[in-house]
């Protein structure tokens, strides 16, 4: 069985976001000031395979996001798992 | 009204990811042998206000990812939005 696993990686609310703020920054100089609150992260795709129960699957996810995928110490990391057909 | 927009910004299936594939390596690395096609992107959140309608915010932001979130040559780019209470 194979599973397409979607990852939204972003810095926590109180963590500084210069990415998001130099963005931002761009945005308003184009002339779109109504946009705000601009954070930038990561968003990653990727296949598991060899795993037959979603639980096992989203095991495996959560710890792959705290060993190596996120910094768990200053981002926030949510995802989901959808079975492939 | 206040918006709640959310963009995945991703490489083109045909473009190189390098980053995807170090990430990968390093998941293998730590024995997570089942993950296949890692691709890495980027992830933003963003708010926008005062327009009235959904589809002037869909018109602002697909130009926004046109003009500079997004680099259209090598990247594709989805987003959702939602209104905000």
């Amino acid at each position: 069985m194979e599973w397409l696993v979607k990852i939204n990686i972003q810095l926590k609310e109180s963590i500084l976001d210069p990415q998001g703020q130099a963005v931002q920054a761009g945005l308003n100089a184009l002339g779109y000031d109504n946009v705000s609150e601009l954070n930038v992260g990561k968003y990653m795709e990727l296949k598991i395979s060899d795993l037959e129960d979603k639980e096992q699957v989203d095991k495996q996810v959560d710890e792959m996001c705290q060993r190596l995928l996120a910094n768990p110490v200053i981002e926030d990391y949510r995802y989901s798992i959808e079975e492939m057909a």
